[in-house]
């Protein structure tokens, strides 16, 4: 198991300037010397923070290693900081034969904070296993869903992923109830210990699947919405949904991992991404840190549909922010359509808009059991673009025929009959569905209308290119988007996914901890525009609730039958 | 119990600005912002670290104190740290009638590392007990001797002291034998033991005998040398009596009291002052403040007449510093001589010059049973004044006459006849005895000389203030310090006694924890000089073994019979 120094990265090869009579400072300021020099002269006058428990049996270890070590760091708001120090071994092969023997790295069982009394360490007693990995975690912490990437800090490889159902929604699907439900006696460590837990559980799966301990894990980087956050870290988050919505806290400060229960390595530190307010969270900078919004010379857009839609827009010079979570044309959200991906769920719709022939295309090719969120999309988008649905967005009769039905005064689309489905039921879409999905398409083009247009002046031809985050926004077909003017009739070669790009934030930092201070550059120079829904929103809103626009100007491209 | 803030001290009374809807920020923010705003404006980008715990809670707490709290706050290498939030009740008396029911401090019980499941604290569950201080401790970490100061960090009063024999010296009297004692297994742990034990012990007598409790402690701040502070760290020590003498660690962080096992507040934290080398340590930097040596416009000196003789000399432009620790002319140091302080102890003796008739006074004035240090200074002056030991330090048996005996071939001076004496025994003082005084106040003057007259290139007379530190050094008579040629011949009124300056310089630092700053100022700007013994040295020396010294011209103003 040889790896490389990946050079900017959490592993560090360092050597230390050996002590000498005219040279006698202390071991650790020797340390904190090379540190500095290793990580480049930015650092100014700050130091490198050395844990005092790294300092114990420190003498040693140096003399065993000759002067060689890896330092595992990381970065806070108050600069560099030690992780931990290891045997300098796994570097350079050649170096290994004659150093079997050398202390991998200083035992950390008997790290107890109440009163630490580690029994002073031998050269002779320490352990000698070399072949143990550096370990780094990022954590998308999703409101529905966790999804937990394990990565090697030396080869900043990524070994294995891991997505498991949040398990907070036996609380409450909807951050809200979970909110209402922490401000109960108990209920905030519940809603944490839960969350913990499921960490923990999968954290364990995913080292033993790949042959590790967690134990190697040095470095846990998480991104949420801001009601995630506090949940995770166990912080009081009643007042972010009570006016005048306050979160208890907004940069959050490295802590250690197992301060929050988290296991890993009794020295690993957490580090969750900051939010800027209550309806804008860590995992909006994780997916502007990955998307390098922050760094493009020209302006694009970004915006994650999730629960709801987030959008920032700006380059390197400025960056706007909007989160579209309120407000009654809102209700309901863009992305409460469908439901979750899975086999036999329609993915895919065709109309063949001269004979009106539907096809259908499920996951994995089952028999359909239903129709997820870009299914439904992808349905009306045909529906409308083969005249089956009018600009109002309503069925027509006489186009759609057989497949209607009218049941109790409401009318259904028969998109699979249940013969051929995998219910035995017929699978339908309403005129209420269709109606909500006209609503959330409406909701989202207005948000977006309204941040690129009047908030920051710009024409969405202006945008290079529009980054479409988040899980289901991954799945969403831009063409279709467009015609069913959910998203603005530019060029479908701007559009580009991100897929899950709060993981991937998060695991950029583990790669190279200097982004850090992007991350910190990115909270203070987001500009974040509260959404007013006030009477020119909701005239916008009702331009946009026709298909595909009552400004047809606007979509261009769009062409129905 | 009502209580002034101190303004600089280390309890702030701050005011938060209260949300609103046009200003939503972190609740844990807008504490940073109030927090910054008490500290001044040098902060600069510089945030105040507010931990993880303190945030659990920090939403009901703020509301519950209406935006005002008493922030008990310190300093480190990374800035200000919040240590705690308490309510605010104390500081402001006519608050408090209506706001009997608000919470007092936040629970720290549950703080536990390695997983903390802190149960969610409701207002209504608080404690109220608004009469506890807020307390800070100060220890002297004396090879021989421990003293603990306790101080209310609010009035910044000194509410007792306590002093005792540090419990190492069951291991071994000095630093070498203890220090080879920590290399064998367990033995780093077992000294470390005692002394934290000990510290424990006699915190919570302390704290009894003031009625108050040792959770009511937030800070404490030590100051030992450099082989003390390493022991009381509980890190390796055994490379600094090792050449090439190296320290594992000379700027110890600030770190949790708990860690190394003081009990006090769970938040509490503990600050040990850090040391320059392996024979230059944190209580001579803590003398240096206490003395204001690093701020005087002009040279002055401080010695501290310890183990060791430890030297400092400079202004606010330069520091020099110097340790006589090593070296053949100093072994056996400089206060090896006579018995600890005590009752019946003789500390002061005066001779007639004309008669020749001996008078001791012993402490408490009870009969003699021995001499100490300082009496023994003051005997040897007064023998050398009255001319029964002459220029090379030897008793002149014509002149002292009756009371010189000789036995064994070894000459005594009886100082008080068994008749008189509290043991039943004559109280001598034998030639060896006078010999080893002889070179100690050689070496002594021989130290200064080189480091005033050779290193810092000034005349004593230059010295406006010769500070003398050190518990043994607060009972020396610079007079007889003269007489003998210990000191230097400058005018008695320009000798100032210290007392116990490494415990006055870490109380100091509690009463106004920006003196953080000015300590890591005096540790760089401090050159040490390694003390050269070598043949110039030893020339010097051999001419300061006479008394006072064997160029006359330097002691105008001693004149023996």
């Amino acid at each position: 198991m040889i790896k490389k120094s990946p050079g900017k990265g959490a592993v560090r090869f360092i050597e230390i300037e050996k002590p000498f009579l005219g040279n006698n400072i202390a071991d650790a300021q020797r340390l904190e010397q090379a540190l500095k020099k290793e990580l480049g002269n930015k650092l100014g006058n700050q130091g490198v923070k050395i844990p005092w428990y790294l300092l114990k049996n420190l003498p040693s270890f140096l003399r065993t290693w000759d002067y060689k070590a890896r330092a595992v760091l990381f970065k806070d708001r108050r600069g560099w900081r030690l992780v931990d120090l290891l045997a300098p071994c796994l570097i350079d092969p050649v170096q290994i034969k004659s150093d079997q023997n050398r202390p991998d790295q200083i035992k950390t069982d008997q790290i107890k904070t109440d009163q630490i009394k580690t029994d002073q360490i031998k050269t002779d007693q320490i352990k000698t296993d070399l072949s143990r990995p550096v370990l780094g975690v990022a954590i998308d912490l999703g409101t529905t869903r966790i999804v937990i990437r394990l990565l090697d800090l030396e080869s900043n490889q990524i070994l294995g992923e891991v997505g498991f159902d949040n398990p907070q929604v036996i609380i409450g699907p909807d951050v809200l109830a979970r909110i209402h439900h922490s401000n109960k006696p108990g209920g905030l460590d519940q809603l944490q210990g839960l969350l913990v837990d499921g960490v923990n559980a999968n954290l364990s799966r995913l080292c033993r699947e790949n042959g590790c301990d967690t134990k190697d894990i040095y470095l846990v980087t998480g991104a949420g919405n801001t009601a995630m956050t506090h949940l995770f870290l166990g912080v009081e988050a009643f007042e972010i949904i009570r006016e005048p919505y306050i979160p208890c806290v907004n940069i959050p400060d490295t802590l250690m991992a197992r301060e929050v229960g988290i296991n890993i390595n009794d020295k690993g530190l957490l580090f969750v991404f900051p939010n800027i307010g209550s309806y804008f969270g860590g995992d909006l900078i994780a997916g502007i840190l990955f998307a390098d919004l922050d760094k493009s010379r020209v302006p694009c857009l970004m915006v994650d549909v999730g629960t709801n839609a987030e959008i920032v827009v700006g380059s390197r010079d400025w960056l706007i922010a909007c989160a579209g979570a309120a407000g009654p044309a809102l209700e309901g959200g863009v992305s409460k359509m469908g439901m979750t991906a899975g086999p036999g769920v329609i993915d895919r719709v065709t109309i063949d808009p001269v004979t009106r022939e539907v096809n259908v295309h499920t996951i994995e090719e089952k028999r359909p059991v239903g129709i997820c969120g870009s299914g439904m999309i992808d349905l009306a988008a045909a529906l409308f673009l083969s005249g089956m649905i009018d600009v109002r967005g309503k069925f027509s009769e006489k186009i759609c025929g057989d497949r209607l039905r009218q049941i109790a005064g409401i009318l259904f689309f028969v998109l699979v009959d249940k013969k051929s489905s995998g219910t035995g039921q017929d699978i339908c879409l309403s005129q209420i569905d269709l109606n909500s999905l006209t609503s959330s398409k409406a909701a989202m083009y207005t948000i977006l209308e309204v941040i690129v247009e009047k908030t920051a002046g710009l024409e969405f031809e202006d945008l290079e290119t529009f980054y479409v985050a988040g899980t289901f926004g991954s799945f969403i077909k831009p063409a279709s988007a467009i015609s069913i003017g959910m998203l603005p009739d530019i060029d479908q070669s701007r559009f580009e996914v991100l897929g899950n790009s709060s993981l991937g934030g998060a695991a950029l930092l583990l790669q190279n901890p200097s982004l850090f201070d992007r991350i910190m550059e990115i909270r203070q120079s987001i500009t974040y525009v509260e959404l007013n829904v006030n009477q020119e929103f909701m005239t916008m809103f009702s331009g946009a609730k026709f298909y595909p626009h009552t400004d047809r100007s606007r979509f261009p491209s769009v062409d129905p039958v």
